[in-house]
């Protein structure tokens, strides 16, 4: 039976350390039964912890689903996990990744519901930045046939967060308003669309100035980030807004809490904000847990508020509340069936561009969602910026390029070259 | 024009002093156009500051319906309201009352909506306890044509309070779990009817004991209001439950947050353990900010959990919220008419006989709602047990005995008269 992430031989251990540079190279043909490509987080720590090896291939237990992975989606979320900068990370080495799309391959004994060949979305704790992972049963969903892979592996954590913050815990109705951060981002997309599917709903965003004429259609009132965001929304709307969806936290739950109108509900659903550099901050953690300023729930009857948090991991991992997701990615689907809302892709990398990808994310480079293309090959070490452009997808080449629109551009990309 | 509550006339307050304990036997003619009987506060404090007295007649402002009352509401907050146990308490003489039902008597200039006769429901910020009381028009609703006067005071607060917690704030749908304190109370038997008009809704419901027999139809669980309703609750649902309303606050909040299964909520909508004593509780308020305890955003977010708080009279006289509120209304006489939910009174009582209601509600004696019924003739201050049970109404003086099941049954009887 195969080794997972945290269970790995000495003997994996070893080929990883000797391997060394050039395994981020390594390309396994799909055919090996044997062996497959996984990225692989060695330490907590910054970009130089991830590498792509060779790893023994997963079978399926009883109740699994082996998967030939097509696609995997890159959250925030996998930069925390990689400075190890969440509650109980896990032992290291592991496999990071919590989603992706691909094909079953295989059903673990006793195993029914799905047939080999299906196209399928998954929800995977940790292992999904791989060529192949097996995942329980519950946490997989055979894909409208008109999605393609990237965007089932840009749908799945996204909407179904988006969704369930804004109907479950928000109870999000005809002509109410809604402030989400990082508007340009995978969740924030999600959130846009999903508003937009109800009469009259009012979004705030804020975003990078950058990204303000790509996403300008799908909110209503777009601020740059790090502008006063309560002073502009009170401008508009000085009684506030009906949800808050907050990723970054620290002092904006304050700020949140204070934009709510009567009846409102604040969502915490990340916390962006500790992530402050490429190296993990040892004492983030802690410190937000400090730095967040605690509700007294009487001030809250007195004000007529609502605060919740929100993880989609913990639901699904911890809290075993498959049937509820279940149930959500149904409605998703029927809404993108009727073509009410379409994942954003931002860009494909190839799991060997793992590290630039990541320093995307944590610049909030993207629009949308940054996507691992198992197929995709790698862009090559060194190439000039014209053979770049001629390599990349022009969607991912302009996004790219529209990201670094700064006085510090060549620095940027320079920067860039040296991560990979 | 007339002077109302906080604004009485020298002349006024000297007439109080002067009618002194005789007040109370004080009947004025319902058409008699320049004063009024009205059940006045004199200071914070315990029941003797309570009196029924004459009080010049208000006449409607601009915006304004003038209601000849019939029915008042009272409530566990009208305690807190007598003992200045609340946040920004006004300033006292005052007429207490928040809610109350009657027939439209005048319309102040400029003023549409409603027609001389009208059989309306209505929220009153203070002054519902008296024979007339004015409000503005967003706080008056038509009654039902099958709604008696009782039947509406008891509703207003109650149902729409109980509604729009469980389908504003926490989105009650299929399937779920409740948990209410004070079963037996106004908003107890509001939230487990309303709970009924949802398929395979579980409520679970603390009580004194001997309320049991008589609303075990209401809920699906009974716990003594005494005993350790976590245990309970846990040893039927481990998982805990989806709903917890509590109006009790202090220790109950982190038991209530202890008990939410994931994407639960948590709603505090009173803090009636706050309430220990017959007299003002000085520090109660402010020892209320420290005993309960403060809630971490992180936590929540870790534990998929929702907290919030609700306070109609602030939704509706702090923050403008009626027109909200009037949507809820009428969805809940859409509900009445259909049959699905019924206010449970507990007892009529005359303004004279407030004190002896208070007490009752104090005691946690009353099943469903205690009503001041205007037009109710007092009790006599000394009478025996058996013309007692002739005079009173049925329902009333049974449940008042059942009430007092106890040991020292005698005891509060005469504690009861002393009060009177």
């Amino acid at each position: 039976m195969a080794k997972e992430g945290t269970e790995m031989t000495e003997e994996t251990e070893h080929m990883i350390e000797k391997n060394g540079a050039k395994e981020t190279e390594t390309v396994v043909s799909a055919g090996d039964a044997k062996e497959m490509r996984a990225v692989i987080l060695s330490g907590f720590g910054g970009l130089n912890k991830l590498r792509v090896t060779k790893k023994a291939m997963p079978e399926p237990q009883e109740g699994e689903v082996k998967i030939r992975v097509k696609a995997c989606g890159l959250n925030f979320l996998d930069l925390m996990v990689r400075q190890g900068n969440i509650d109980s990370p896990p032992k290291t080495p592991l496999v990071p990744g919590f989603e992706c799309s691909g094909i079953v391959e295989a059903m673990g004994e006793n195993t029914k519901g799905f047939e080999i060949g299906d196209r399928v979305m998954a929800f995977v704790n940790y292992n999904a930045w791989a060529e192949v992972v097996c995942t329980p049963l519950d946490y997989v969903y055979n894909m409208p046939d008109d999605m393609t892979f990237p965007e089932a592996a840009a749908f799945s954590m996204n909407f179904v967060a988006a969704y369930m913050m804004l109907f479950e815990v928000a109870n999000l109705r005809e002509g109410m308003s809604v402030l989400v951060h990082s508007a340009g981002g995978g969740v924030g997309q999600a959130v846009a669309q999903l508003c937009s599917t109800i009469p009259s709903v009012t979004v705030f965003g804020t975003a990078s100035s950058f990204k303000h004429e790509a996403i300008k259609d799908s909110v209503t009132h777009l601020f740059d980030r790090n502008i006063d965001y309560v002073q502009e929304v009170k401008k508009i709307s000085p009684e506030g807004v009906d949800i808050v969806l907050d990723c970054l936290s620290g002092e904006n739950t304050g700020k949140g809490l204070g934009l709510l109108r009567p009846l409102g509900t604040y969502i915490l659903y990340g916390s962006s904000n500790m992530v402050t550099g490429e190296t993990k901050s040892f004492f983030s953690l802690a410190k937000s847990w400090w730095q967040v300023e605690k509700v007294n729930p009487i001030k809250l009857y007195e004000e007529n508020k609502v605060i919740a948090g929100f993880s989609l991991l913990n639901l699904l991992f911890k809290q075993g509340r498959c049937g509820q997701v279940k149930t959500v990615v149904e409605k998703l689907f029927s809404l993108y069936n009727q073509k009410k809302i379409k994942p954003v892709v931002d860009s494909l990398w190839a799991l060997e561009e793992v590290k630039e990808a990541m320093q995307r994310i944590h610049d909030r480079g993207n629009i949308g969602k940054l996507i691992l293309d198992v197929e995709k090959s790698p862009t090559p070490l060194v190439m000039s910026n014209s053979s770049l452009e001629n390599s990349w997808p022009n969607q991912h080449r302009l996004r790219f390029l529209d990201s670094t629109k700064s006085d510090n551009n060549e620095y940027i990309f320079q920067l860039h070259w040296f991560l990979w």
